[in-house]
């Protein structure tokens, strides 16, 4: 009965001596919900998430209390209020018709594993709140490694577990790992020489001073993550200085543009503090030239980093790694494993080439990360933190390599065939062609597409403008609908002179996706087309006029 | 059976498939592993982690595989393993005789609801990803902002929920909730100004030209935690800037000694950037006098931080908030709460007095945080994050704030019994009080103790010498024994003549730990001192020789 969970909820300290010592009865609320959760969590999401979106504005009314309240709750009374007010309202990640970001379902031995390290609840921080997390997280550090640079056994039976050294560090995701790694590339180049102590010593203003540096820059292609703006701005370098390089027709940066903006940068004594090589470009999935941007790199003699954070678990199908060529060049790469990894939101990761790159961050405590301590927090951005490392361990195992790259080629595949039928279908336009699993495109009406073929820059202006209202519209009721998801973003496109287009975004890295939803969506789309009384009815006209008038 | 477990260990489409689909079987071993937990996670803990601690070198013999299997694993045997070489040597954090550092006991029903908030693997970063966790998020913000600051109805309804505010930042911990404070401070100082465009955009040399500081200075008493040389180290400051003040005799800062700091870095044209209190030192517990601390920052017109990773829980008590009155004068206020409010590791938050205040952090992307949207990510620091807002919405809810002002009275209560409890053994030495639920303490003799009474100083130094090695000796013997543990760290105490001075440091907050068990880490530790075979026999021959050579 309910007995016990009714008697928590008194502020008495019996009470509260029962909320730490007995679990929740088997059939109160919660526990019942849990079962759920557990015996079928497609099911359980699609029951408890509801379709049709109910506006922001809504939604907010229930969460007006600013005062937190002075009794106690049931847990059984809490459970239904945020099934109800947050659980149904809450965004469907793992379905298979969401393939608008970067969430997928999960596997689902990663929910009790989940729930074991929440009970251990270790923090990673030192050993001493962690002990044998700790080995295993420079495991995983070693594996992700190893998958990226490919050293020989000795290299990893040397530095794996030595204590002042590290191939890489976790954090909660792709931005504290890009920050990390340019944090770290900015203290060796402004390291201690001479009577100069060093930046993360003395500061960033001596250390321009000491070096005679103007200014620093990071220099990056148009797609790279506007993490590295955020870095740039808390590293002291300025979000000016992140240099950003155009891009060739294929999303990639355009080297011969790099050379001569590095050239540019050179003469105006601004040193390059990164190159940084884009492996799967959040908005389109494209990797630039890594071998070349390695070249690049080693002429300016300054840190080489690559955020893979999307694209960095190809290198786990041996069929498709070569698109990543050139990464083992690098010297850090950002790897998310919340994304193409399948682990839940979380688990981010920096690997280091050479393992004593991270030094120039090292830092110790007198309670705690004593110096020659193998406690992982004397190298890392955070803190305290959780031993999600644990999940990642645990798809690498159960998955295996070559589980992941079933799950690579076919998403890879399904992505192409997605841009066949969208390439194929005469009101659909393919923008960019899909190099991982994300593409990019519009609908187009076919006699649109028709009048567009013959039209003026200036008319090709207008048409764009109506198309960008319209693909807007589409978006936007497609996601209030919750039939099914897909996000949209801003190109511009070498075929439309680099105008400001809007085009869906997908990304097809669930594997429950199937061809059938893909087939469905395109349909809703078109129909959704139709339903809108502004730009559709425009462009029809303005086609007919181009055609006809 | 174990079939469908068995057959998903193939890299296989079908298998994939199943593991993305198909649940654990009721029976197999990780669901049993489940049920324990759910039915008795202290007896979970107690059965599965060992006592007797194996030292790190055996444990990593375990971890020393560097590349990612080629085969999938059966989940069975994966949690075999897990269960022998992790589980097994992990560290038991909610032991009520772990009483060594701030990992506590966790409520039962956390438990459940992380599971399910992996289950809805919600990325916060944006709406679109999170829906209602971002309402969520920021009601839970506003609750700890009117904790602090206690703000009018009018207040929280015009900006918990407003676009371009925020009452402050959720993240993985306090390292990053201080670093985003502080980095705040900065942005707020070197701001736009006629021609600069501000350090976000320029830079912090280009920032330090235009305002003609010589350096910028972070100005915290030498208990501040060591996040905060961190922050200096990233934002470009330099750890050297961060000026330690001494602290008083009950470990609180020296205000007058701040005072003198303060008009010399004035002197050498040395800008203060911030003022940090501490309110609750993460080695001692003790909270800086806040007010004092208030009306230095407003005289220097500076940022002022208060750094309540720890201590900030104590607001929930009515009666003893008070300790840390001025607390709400404070620009921005950390506080962890899966420290002293009971929150699964991975919740830190930083809360800004004025809505406005992450402003000079702000950032926009295209395809994500458009200007105008409700995006959390456009004003943290970590991008991607999981909704772990939600374990702190539910504490709150379910413990209410009564509930939480009994655990935080006990915790403070149990603390004041064993400093009584070490004043009264002969053998023990009180170094410094419990003001909030922490104090440090350590083993002298009663012959030691009377011989030093008369000691002069160069024969205290001999003492101490002795005593830092046997306090050192009976926390690790006492550690690896894993029947309780206590953690260590070094002071300079003033009555010692400020010498290094190690002690070990006991943190009370786990509701489960009773007097009967602090009792019994007393015998325990005298009895671990009379093992040691070279400090201990050296500490007694001194003091004999002393009374009565």
């Amino acid at each position: 009965m309910n007995d016990i969970i009714k008697r928590q909820a008194t502020a008495s300290e019996e009470a509260l001596w029962r909320i730490f010592t007995i679990p929740e009865a088997p059939d109160s609320t919660l526990s019942i919900i849990e079962q759920n959760l557990s015996q079928n969590l497609a099911g359980f999401l699609n029951e408890s998430i509801v379709a049709v979106e109910k506006p922001l504005w809504q939604i907010e009314r229930d969460f007006q209390a600013f005062q937190i309240p002075e009794q106690p709750s049931f847990v059984s009374d809490y459970t239904d209020t945020i099934m109800q007010k947050l659980v149904a309202h809450s965004v469907h990640t793992a379905a298979p018709s969401f393939i608008g970001h970067m969430t997928s379902a999960l596997p689902y031995f990663v929910l009790p594993l989940s729930k074991m390290m929440v009970g251990l609840n270790q923090n990673l921080v030192k050993i001493e709140t962690s002990k044998a997390f700790t080995p295993l997280e420079r495991q995983v550090l070693g594996m992700m490694h190893h998958l990226v640079y490919g050293e020989k056994d000795g290299f990893y039976k040397k530095w794996m577990h030595s204590a002042n050294h590290s191939l890489g560090a976790f954090c909660s995701g792709g931005t504290i790992a890009n920050i990390t790694a340019l944090w770290i590339a900015r203290n060796r180049l402004l390291k201690p020489d001479g009577d100069f102590k060093g930046i993360a010593k003395e500061g960033l203003f001596r250390a321009m001073q000491h070096y005679g540096y103007q200014g620093l820059a990071i220099v990056v292609s148009e797609r790279g993550h506007y993490s590295l703006g955020k870095a740039a701005d808390v590293l002291g370098i300025g979000r000016d200085m992140v240099v950003s390089v155009k891009t060739d027709a294929n999303n990639k940066v355009d080297t011969a543009e790099m050379r001569r903006v590095l050239a540019d940068l050179a003469e105006r004594n601004i040193k390059v503090l990164a190159i940084v090589g884009v492996a799967g470009a959040t908005e389109t999935g494209n990797i630039d030239p890594l071998n070349e941007l390695a070249d690049l790199a080693e002429q300016q003699q300054c840190h080489f980093h690559v955020d893979a954070a999307w694209g960095g678990a190809t290198l786990l199908s041996a069929k498709y790694r070569h698109l990543l060529a050139g990464i083992e060049r690098a010297d850090s790469v950002t790897i998310d494993a919340h994304k193409q990894m399948y682990v839940p939101m979380g688990a981010g990761m920096v690997v280091f080439k050479h393992p004593s790159t991270a030094n120039v961050i090292e830092h110790h405590a007198e309670y705690i990360l004593r110096k020659g301590s193998k406690d992982l927090g004397s190298q890392t951005l955070e803190g305290s933190r959780p031993g999600m490392a644990m999940l990642v361990h645990a798809c690498l195992q159960v998955i295996g390599r070559q589980g992941y790259q079933i799950l690579i080629d076919r998403s890879l595949e399904k992505a192409r065939y997605f841009a066949t039928l969208i390439s194929h279908n005469i009101d659909f336009e393919l923008i960019t062609e899909p190099e991982l699993c994300i593409l990019t495109y519009r609908y187009v009406p076919a006699q649109v597409q028709k009048a567009m073929a013959s039209a003026s820059p200036e008319q090709l202006l207008r048409f764009n403008e109506l198309l960008n209202g319209l693909t807007k519209f589409i978006q936007k009721r497609q996601r209030e609908e919750g039939k099914s998801f897909v996000s949209r973003t801003r190109l511009t496109p070498a075929r439309y002179q680099r105008q400001e287009t809007i085009v869906f975004r997908v990304v097809l890295a669930n594997p429950l996706t199937t061809e059938q939803i893909l087939r469905d969506v395109l349909v809703e789309q078109d129909q959704l087309a139709q339903q809108d009384k502004e730009f559709y009815p425009k462009l029809l006209q303005l086609a007919a006029q181009q055609l006809h008038g």
